[in-house]
């Protein structure tokens, strides 16, 4: 794993370099997917179960971004993806010009789809643009129903919910369909998809999506 | 509820308004708790527990922290507990000049205990001190055991670690020994309990650690 200590986050000229990065990818036919979300709701298990789905035609790579440490890329490193990680020194999510700062070490003429996988956060991280096609959250039912009125921005900004761990659903007080009323109450039009990396559930449905996006 | 929304962030002389903070809670004989975890680790659930456990005689006061909106505040509220609602406009945490804004709608002299329930969050919260006396960090068993190297700030300035959900561990892959390592290797000293908000279990050492904080 190759990792990149990134000194101090600097909003100042990011949506600038956001376009930049954009792009860079788009010329290069680079799908990039911004996957975001609290810790612990399931994005690198969403990204394991990705790659033994996807078409294996389609080349992926990985920027991984946290505060500190490799473990998701080594995670994902092992099931032989190109992983680039970013360590974000403090800072509670990616920006553009760190992503930038990553791309200099993928090798996009022979990248398809490119997912960053961005710091475990609910709020910080739908602040700023990092050049993706697309800004994917994901929500684990194990988080409650109050999600959207608390962090509404997050559901606002994104293409693509992912519920995540619905195996879990028979053990929680959740009910899904208050959730979803949650959700379209702060955006109507976000499409939710059910999903569970550990049984596979729903995963169909999220291959389907991923390919609708390639270009 | 009575909601303060607050405009912006500032960093800047947070540790003086901190310090004014503690000595007028102090002075009042006000325990102060910053309760913080990311979105959906059960920081409300753990609250609407200790409140029908504690010793009746100990009056509990509530500084609620959420970006937008006042679920958890009317939760507390139906319990009979004073609340005050900071709503902060974006911001990822709560600094000591949102605090002091919500203590000045407090009634200090007849509070015991104050719980300052923090946004949901794992790693900007961690950065500020409010004026606690303790910081207690909730982590839930569905969050998996790779949270203290990823976000080592908050487990190394929390005084008290809550492992919460622990009735879903039947049902998870989490290894709670594996776990605890994890937190030993970041943070050697910091004590763990493990709690179910749903079941009670864990509840009388948690009430025991509360009441042994009380001046």
């Amino acid at each position: 794993v190759r990792t990149i200590r990134i000194e101090g986050a600097v909003m100042e000229g990011n949506d600038r370099i956001a376009d930049e990065n954009r792009r860079a990818l788009r010329d290069a036919g680079v799908t990039t997917v911004n996957l975001m979300g609290s810790p612990g709701a399931g994005k690198t298990a969403l990204l394991e179960m990705t790659v033994g789905r996807l078409d294996p035609s389609v080349r992926l790579a990985v920027i991984e971004g946290d505060i500190e440490g490799s473990l998701d890329a080594r995670r994902l490193e092992r099931l032989g993806v190109p992983v680039v990680q970013i360590n974000t020194s403090g800072a509670c999510h990616l920006d553009a010009r760190m992503v930038r700062e990553g791309l200099r070490h993928l090798d996009l003429g022979s990248t398809d789809l490119l997912f960053v996988e961005n710091v475990g956060n609910l709020v910080c991280p739908a602040e700023f643009r990092i050049g993706e096609d697309r800004k994917v959250m994901v929500l684990s039912t194990t988080e409650g129903e109050d999600k959207p009125l608390k962090y509404p921005l997050m559901f606002r900004t994104s293409d693509l919910m992912i519920l995540s761990k619905i195996d879990l659903l028979p053990h929680l007080d959740l009910d899904p369909d208050a959730l979803l009323m949650q959700v379209r109450a702060v955006s109507p039009e976000l499409p939710v998809l059910q999903v569970s990396a550990r049984s596979g559930q729903g995963a169909r449905q999220w291959i389907d999506w991923l390919e609708g996006c390639l270009g």
